[in-house]
């Protein structure tokens, strides 16, 4: 593995995808716009899964699984819906193949037709809400509470290892509900659920809000969202929670009878999380070394490295180690002894420091006779010398400190780059010198929006969460504003 | 939820339907073929991917995850593999919707034609195999040990619920060797993990054997695999692990330098369970009141049921009955306490009998001042009562013992069903009357096979390991014979 990674400073978004492969979370593949995630990669994404599923499912979610592909009629019946997610979108129309008949290999066969072409979800209310219409008809099947782990197209023209691709992988969640109150409290209570798994496993902090009607999800009433802020000051949207009103009931005719006999459209909400988060891990965290990865998510937590000359002397911190691994694992922390012989320790220290393991244990044959080792940690680089008696009860300490130190560093740094602007030319300046939120007055228009967009690619990437009611001037065309919003860059 | 299941005597393919839909697993859908998979069904397959998933990571495999779809010329690359995949499967050919300029709606972009198409995946050795090319360079890199979760697309013409879909959701390893022995040892040691599983969580006897060139995967050297017995004596292929050689190698050009510096093609396996486990689960134990499943992999061990007349007389069965769902958890018991008013105790009971859940306690008034429950097991259906003060204690022996019940009662039905035949006659009249694999010696070849399928829809399922050599006359053709195979029809 080569050492060199592009530096942050050098360009930005080759320092991304060199860690992104260097790092070994993911590779090209031979279909366009589609990746293939790594075998480390995709430990990395069950961590993060297996969390959000525990999370959902405390709050009485199921999971179920629909189907892939969605029949092209669908997509129409709801009308927003159908300009937001028709487009780019991935066409099934035949179902065979067969020999050329002229002999040149393979050819779809043209008798084998679809009557209607069917899509490759682009997400999955249509053909969810197809299928809750046969399971509704009382209040008494209300609340349906179901989230699916699925395969996603969309038929993206510039595409990005994790952060934009053809196909991801993402969870939907779709639920029912009797009233609009209680829908309403499902979006919310998800986009708290979201923003809790942000910060507190991925050590990411975010920022809660409502999106303007020009990023509002096709089909939504209203969409709320997580923004986190990356090391190069574009925002990222971490994870969308809709409320979708009755439209998706009216789309596809779901009604139900109330206590009172009273028929009335079903009530409904989607959220949902992707790969996505993954490629915000990295550029929220990692440094011109490698990735660096939040203990509470890496794949691998604790790495012990022997250093040694002669097969007697490592014996010796054979036993120390794999006596240290043992007491880790017992502690449920993820924990490696590597004492493969066909790298260098100091390729292998750059090996880690590249994937983002937390902690590296050295032992060196010295260090034995001292009764110590040496712990690094990866997000300061700090080492220092602690006593074997003591380490197994260090680590889970500094895995903690850890953790939290690195969303210390993210939280300043989201803190640091959310600047109040007042006027066209500081919103262009700030924008262009320091990047992140800017907080300003708009005037509450789509047309306002979509010029600031055209002007300097920066959009209102949300409507903060009780945000504080002001009277101003919007930043744009000095038409009165009754509170700020937040603008950046994004991904 | 009406009670009323079609009987297996009756009808047993309907039976099974009844079950699959009254149990609440899955629905169908509204595109052809494929299903949905209902929180019920899915929480089953959850129990069953982490079981297995835990049993690959244990043999030292990784999950990692390769794109849904294939470039068309990918799979003519193996010769063989095209003749078994190329057939039906669904085909990508446009990239875009756009609005009729007609105003009929949306319609495909006839612009947006894929200059190759792309097949979704019917299995993944091409589009791996072309990935393996760029991960392995030598020895080192090998072996490479891999496995996905994913959802496969091959176009069926008929299908049924689990067993046969358009689509469905199954795991595929993908290994890759420096010799064809420890090759064949990978594809032997999943065959050995399939059956295992199968055994001791499904509580499903299975024959291991190997397949007849005819019902070799498509590309294969050899294909090993479990079949069990369904209660109509039909056969089904559980699992299936290959021997892939170096066909895949030599079709993706993947070479690897050896400890000799000698440049080889590499050796590879492939092996898969899929959803279709469930319908075998269904098929194999469950009787004419509904499904009865394995307590190992039930979603819901035990559920506990409350018969009261007035508020009052219900408080005291409620603190016994969370006492005990809580005692129960703490045990890693999947326990339930069903108060609900919605539903007499009876309808409840026929609901859980239906949905197969292991244990059912009853608690009432009178129970309660005598301290006993009735405890009544859902295979056997017998009753018993229980003093409350052992019952946290007995339950957990009761879910051992019905395990084990149900795979001695499967044991005994496969024991009971192979049936050496040394006629013609007799092999017609054992298909038709008893069922079941027949026991044969058979002469060897593809063509007589054949034949035998044609004349009586009977296929080899496989020539069981360790097979006893035994010299004999092919049960057909009278042809000299070296040992006897596995006869049966099959799903």
């Amino acid at each position: 593995m080569s050492k060199a990674v592009t530096s942050r400073q050098q360009d930005y978004a080759q320092w991304y995808n060199d860690l992104v492969l260097k790092g070994e979370l993911a590779d090209y593949s031979a279909v366009r716009g589609c990746m293939v995630i790594k075998p480390y990669g995709f430990a990395l994404w069950e961590n993060m899964r297996d969390v959000l599923d525990k999370m959902f499912k405390d709050t009485g979610h199921q999971n179920a699984y629909f189907p892939l592909l969605i029949p092209k009629s669908f997509l129409s019946k709801e009308a927003a819906h159908i300009e937001g997610f028709a487009k780019e979108c991935a066409v099934v129309t035949h179902y065979r193949l067969k020999n050329d008949p002229n002999g040149n290999g393979i050819i779809v066969d043209p008798e084998a037709k679809l009557e209607e072409e069917l899509i490759i979800r682009p997400t999955s209310e249509t053909i969810i809400w197809n299928t809750y219409k046969t399971w509704i008809q009382s209040y008494r099947d209300l609340p349906l509470l179901i989230n699916q782990w699925a395969n996603i197209v969309r038929w993206e023209m510039r595409t990005r290892l994790f952060l934009r691709t053809a196909e991801f992988l993402w969870q939907e969640g779709h639920t029912a509900h009797a009233t609009a109150e209680e829908a309403i409290a499902e979006t919310m209570q998800m986009l708290d659920v979201y923003a809790d798994f942000a910060e507190n496993y991925m050590a990411l902090p975010v920022m809660k809000g409502v999106k303007s009607i020009n990023e509002r999800f096709a089909g939504a009433v209203d969409t709320y969202c997580i923004e986190a802020l990356m090391q190069d000051g574009k925002a990222l949207q971490a994870g969308t929670s809709h409320f979708l009103g009755q439209n998706f009931a009216k789309a596809f005719d779901v009604k139900f009878t109330d206590k009172d006999n009273k028929l009335d459209y079903v009530w409904a909400t989607s959220w949902g999380v992707s790969t996505r988060l993954i490629g915000a891990l990295v550029m929220a965290h990692s440094d011109d070394d490698g990735l660096i990865l939040p203990p509470k998510l890496a794949p691998l937590q604790v790495v012990i490295i022997p250093i040694y000359k002669g097969e007697e002397k490592k014996e010796l911190i054979d036993n120390k180690a794999q006596q240290l691994v043992q007491q880790l694992k017992s502690a449920g922390i993820r924990a490696k002894y590597d004492d493969t012989d066909n790298a260098r320790p100091g390729w292998k220290f750059a090996q880690y420091e590249m994937q983002g393991i937390p902690i590296r244990i050295a032992i060196g044959t010295r260090d034995i006779e001292n009764n110590v080792a040496e712990v690094a940690r990866r997000d300061t680089k700090l080492k220092q010398s602690v006593s074997l008696d003591t380490l197994s009860a260090f680590i889970p300490e500094l895995l903690q400190d850890i953790q939290q130190q690195m969303y210390n560093k993210a939280k300043a740094y989201l803190d640091g780059h959310i600047t109040p602007v007042n006027t066209w030319e500081d919103f262009e300046k700030v924008l262009d010198e320091k990047g992140g939120f800017i907080s300003a007055h708009w005037d509450g228009t789509a047309e306002t929006e979509e010029k600031i967009k055209q002007l300097t690619k920066a959009t209102i990437r949300c409507i903060p969460l009780e945000n504080k009611k002001e009277e101003g001037k919007c930043i744009l065309t000095g038409k009165p504003s009754a509170e700020r919003v937040l603008f950046a860059r994004a991904y």
